[in-house]
């Protein structure tokens, strides 16, 4: 787990085009794992900050125009500049303009693409999206999906759930840690796609980087489930043991295959 | 106190479209009580999201140009579909552009109306607003401009104070939980708007359902407040409230009449 | 420490207007410190509200197009009426639509500027800006820069770091209080600039204003900072601060020079 330290001794500029519902927890869960967060999100700004960031973020849980315009822009320097980035492909196949621009942007080759199994199956064509931001699919529905999308983008794709499924389309891995409180706060998915841009940051093998982010997440999330009385006390907590937990505790709580 | 379980039995969507100031917290008291947020708020996507939600909330906090499209178009949704829809007309009054708006959607007859006496007030034509989101009227001067606001309307219309005021018109209903810090917060009120339309969703008599609402919300905070040092801790506190409180506690500590 | 009591009194009505990820956190920060908050940031609206707020932030962390109209509307509203105006130079030197938007409004005379040490050089025209929001230069080195800024604009110009420096060009005040966990929350200087916008609305002499806002603050800091156990926890420890430290204990703690 040298990639939680090299993210704490490097603080990543991760570049977020988030919604507008999570941009505070998310910049949050940034700073508690140790990178720089910067919400840089509209046109003519949003393409020179792309070029200085480590990581980019685009979120698509609340894409007005403006917004759509800089994510267009960030993610076209990124490619310039081989900056890695992700997309969040937040409900889509169920709402018309999110879902055509996640189409434009998958062909853009991000470097990884973080969903419930719903948004991932919908992204790969192959459902027609979940309920809001709640998975109708199960992730084991949605592996074959996940690795289609990683081969036609050439990316690594993650599917969270109860267990977390990580492929670059040839390898797989299964991530059992976590712990259900995150689905009780908004932006438990979402923050985990801006922790998973940081560590893309400091690691070239994006299968490796995207899998140490979901660890380090979701053995977070165990271990502030228990000093948790409910959702609001399971927040701070997070952000407590994200700031906290080192590498040892890392490797030794894994539940991985 | 069947209604709370029956949220967290059926997870109701709630579709809001609400200020920028309050999206994160409204979406984690919607969590903690059992529905599922989704903050679908740009034009183009507000509408097809409406027809799929169970209750909709619309907020007048921040309403810039392209939310207002977004509302309009969720509100004629909620209207063909026969879906329950919650107006909270934020600093209505004395703010033009809001006001203007609000007068528009008050005739597209809201299932509940939920603010403080001096919103209530202004929407009824009654007065002329408050204090940004402070009230400059007790809830009492405002019973009369409720009654009339719900006669007009057709819905329930609930005022927000030390003592909360319930109303269809005919029937009122006093609730006497809460507690101070609930002040201290920011989205205290604005959350329990979209508390409302989640209650709204699992119950056909509008008055029972928004009273449920109140009930759980207020009570919520005053167990939270016992637990809390100051606004920040009952912040947490009223998150974890809201998501263990049971209806047997809810039925022991009304105060209503 | 007159000054809190007085906040607490008068609860000022602070209009905010500022950027997206730091919305919520700014609110409780000015209700836990006893002031009103009010986010009003759309053009049509903001200059109205102008006209009734008793001070107001201009905060440039996300300046899209229509926040970009609201704020030169409440600015012109505040010049007219003679209302204190802080202006929170977010990121500028490095972005070009905000760093031509915080020229225009350094030539308005704001009453106060705070910021970190490169934003305050870059907006003096004596830096390039830093790192998203980090600054890549020392309060030391943004001395001079403050001073000419403070001199040009006729404001009071804070710097923040591990040491704050305040100067209205003639007078300067170092202040050592405050914590490291400031830096590891988002809107740990955002809310900060509000406070400020706060303090100037109950004292006549912008530069005692300001150095109060900032005492109340970082002592509030370092207060929480004893009973955190990370970020999380410390934001939560730090809105209970700032609602119950008393002026005596700023008094006792304040290290000022």
């Amino acid at each position: 787990m040298e990639l939680l330290d090299r993210v704490r001794a490097t603080t990543p500029l991760v570049h977020c085009l988030t919604n507008s519902v999570v941009t505070g927890f998310t910049a949050n869960a940034l700073l508690a794992v140790g990178a720089t967060p910067a919400m840089v999100d509209l046109p003519g700004e949003a393409g020179p900050f792309a070029s200085v960031a480590d990581a980019i973020l685009i979120n698509l849980g609340t894409p007005h125009a403006a917004h759509r315009d800089a994510m267009l822009e960030a993610v076209q320097v990124a490619r310039t500049h081989g900056t890695p980035w992700v997309l969040d492909p937040v409900a889509v196949g169920i709402l018309p303009i999110r879902t055509a621009l996640a189409d434009q942007l998958r062909g853009e080759h991000p470097t990884a693409i973080r969903g419930n199994a719903s948004e991932i199956m919908a992204l790969a064509g192959a459902g027609s999206g979940g309920r809001g931001t709640d998975a109708t699919h199960s992730v084991a529905d949605a592996q074959h999906a996940a690795r289609t999308l990683a081969h036609s983008t050439g990316g690594v794709v993650a599917v969270s759930g109860p267990t977390d499924f990580i492929t670059d389309g040839d390898r797989d891995i299964y991530l059992g840690n976590g712990h259900r409180f995150l689905t009780t706060i908004t932006g438990g998915g979402c923050a985990l796609g801006a922790v998973t841009a940081a560590f893309l940051a400091v690691h070239d093998t994006p299968l490796l980087a995207v899998t140490g982010a979901h660890m380090v997440y979701t053995i977070a999330a165990q271990r502030a489930a228990d000093k948790a009385h409910g959702p609001g006390s399971f927040q701070v907590a997070f952000l407590d043991e994200l700031a906290t937990v080192t590498g040892d505790a890392i490797v030794a709580e894994a539940i991985i295959s």
